[in-house]
């Protein structure tokens, strides 16, 4: 499918801020309560960049993203930075979150001396308090000063809530001869800061892209990555994935290197993704859920998450019991096609049930594997040739604990 | 509704030996490891009764639910018995699994004299284990043997598995200056011996009633009851609701006294289903979620599911919490409509988002009010009228424990 031109994909160390014309941020702006924590980053793009990204379907949409989206809409999918704050989601909180997260933009825009619709944004924190906007237009001019190529790390640092570790992921892919880079920046379903929190991600690239072949490329990988991980099946007000594409390179993608660049977008979405799931609440394992043998690639889909948001499956994960009919009874009512006669489940690479009867001797094996951090479990549904891969993480007890215990 | 010569509905003692004509056992058969454990349970009415029942809908549907929904076909709605197994599910079983419940069955018909479709089965444990045919074949004439009317309390017991209480109830109603008597017994979401466990329900009345009226109140009662709880979101292999009347208090429902009758069926049957949840996995507290201000009703319904089955709004309730904003956030991906602006979120009689802003200063009332052991959460959509109430429990550590730690 590739072009005869197109080099091998390397994955590299880097963020946001390893592509060619971005520079990054991350200051303490006091909007955290625990003194000195970053709370606001900065991304800018030297020159204006084709931007394009995907929200929340949650109907309670926050601010930040109601915002982001007009402005998309605004400038025609160009955009010269995005201001990002955690410690507050700046969501369920009216007119005057509105009112905030435009400042937010306006304060952003006057500093680069852009239009103001060339500058997208994004909340991440506490659901209904009030952004203390003075802290923001306090931090800003910090933030501004202090942009730099070697700042991706800081930046990703601050846009985390509880999330255990930054996730930075970086690309690079020869096209044409030339080299494009693709970095990015997330932070995850820490979903406690104290109410639901938020999936953010950031892609930046150097490739020039045309906004029509950025939005594709976009929606392709966002459905095998981030829409493809589940912690805990939640879908919060502020979720976004937003790709800016500057072009500093000075290659531009078009048709012939479309699939190499939507492979390296691909490559780094999906470690920025697995990042998040690894970095879930209480998680302790990497859950790769593979569902085979669907009578469609949405009822694959459907089956798979399905799998992978039971909390039977996943406690079971957690305590390494190769527990293969929670397995099947999830897939038994994941309202899709499923032949139990025909039907299959593996743990890693063992077969626990197949041909209408249990492998219980095979039980042990599979416990042993279920001690590894990264475990697959597949389940085929005996049903068509449609397939799908979802990642997920385990349920602990430490989930229940972080959630149930945050406030008291 | 109801016609002039009901008397007042009145919850009584007992359970499905409560009614005339029906007599109860529970005896050890050895089917389940810990010695002396009640196992096998056998309900017997001293004449062809009608009967109704519902199924899961799991695809993977076990052995004894094949079995009974075949035997209610073809006997056209009447039974004489049921006898119900706890400690192995017979699912997933193959054609060994369906051979077991057949003999079951026709051991207990040989045992009445009656004819094997007049005997319905059920089973709840392992999935995947063969049934011990032998244990039960030893068990069920001293199962005969122990038939009384006083015995409802040891059947129930003797359906449970890892239920931390048996579940019974009976209820009283006057039709036409005569008295009715409707009785049940139920084990619950378990979920954990140690595959995915079962909701078994057995109900008896004393009414005689046409096949074609106790298939409307079931189906009723069961929309209103075992199908609006929700422990954990699963739906087992094994579930089913059983409904025997038998005539024996002389009195025959009709569609004057249908109303007096299907009150009397849904209180029973709502006693039993919260019974369930309270003694879900790990549960704490039971919550009432009531939905208002949806579309639809099948809207409303939809959403108080997704926010009785969320994990972070069932750790809120477990840490006390009045998270109003997991609330609202799961309400506006529950796939409904659902108006920002004018929905509302109560906790207990306390609210908490109103008119699209936070009322904040209530939080500390919500916190000592979630201190109760049975509390209720309230959304309104801010999108119609129609309303639904579902009641679930807390998500605690425990129930993690229990699910991950069974077979370690």
């Amino acid at each position: 499918m590739s072009a005869p031109t197109v080099q091998t994909l390397e994955t590299i160390t880097g963020g946001v801020a390893t592509p060619r014309g971005f520079r990054a941020a991350g200051v303490s702006a006091g909007i955290k309560t625990k003194a000195g924590a970053l709370d606001l980053a900065l991304l800018v793009s030297d020159g204006p960049a084709t931007a394009a990204a995907v929200f929340t379907i949650n109907r309670a949409q926050a601010a930040p993203v109601l915002v982001s989206r007009d402005h998309l809409v605004r400038s025609g999918g160009v955009a010269r930075a995005v201001i990002v704050n955690s410690g507050c989601a700046n969501a369920c909180t009216g007119d005057e979150g509105l009112r905030a997260a435009n400042v937010m933009a306006t304060a952003t825009a006057a500093l680069l001396g852009c239009p103001v619709e060339q500058v997208l944004v994004a909340s991440t924190g506490v659901i209904g308090v009030a952004l203390p906007l003075d802290k923001i237009q306090e931090g800003l001019p910090r933030a501004f000063d202090a942009l730099g190529v070697d700042n991706g790390s800081v930046a990703a640092q601050a846009i985390m809530t509880t999330d255990p570790f930054p996730k930075e992921a970086a690309a690079r892919v020869g096209i044409g001869g030339r080299e494009i880079t693709i970095g990015g920046m997330a932070k995850g379903s820490g979903m406690i800061e104290p109410m639901m929190a938020t999936m953010l991600a950031f892609v930046t690239t150097d490739a020039g892209v045309p906004k029509a072949i950025l939005e594709r490329a976009l929606r392709d990988v966002v459905d095998d990555t981030f829409n493809a991980i589940t912690v805990d099946g939640e879908c919060s007000t502020n979720d976004c994935v937003m790709v800016l594409a500057n072009g500093a390179s000075g290659v531009t993608v078009d048709e012939n290197s479309y699939d190499a660049f939507a492979d390296a977008l691909r490559t780094v979405c999906l470690r920025l993704a697995l990042g998040i799931v690894r970095g879930g609440e209480g998680a302790t394992k990497l859950v790769t859920v593979s569902v085979t043998g669907a009578a469609s690639a949405a009822e694959a889909r459907q089956a798979a998450k399905a799998i992978a948001n039971s909390p039977l499956v996943k406690t079971a994960i957690h305590g390494g019991d190769p527990n293969w009919g929670r397995l099947i009874a999830v897939a038994g009512r994941a309202g899709v096609a499923f032949e139990l006669s025909r039907a299959q489940v593996t743990i890693g690479p063992i077969v626990l049930f197949k041909d209408g009867r249990p492998y219980d001797d095979a039980a042990p094996e599979a416990a042993a594997y279920l001690k590894n951090e990264d475990v697959s479990v597949g389940v085929d549904l005996g049903a068509g040739s449609a397939s799908s891969t979802v990642w997920t993480c385990d349920l602990s007890a430490e989930y229940v604990r972080i959630n149930a215990e945050y406030r008291t």
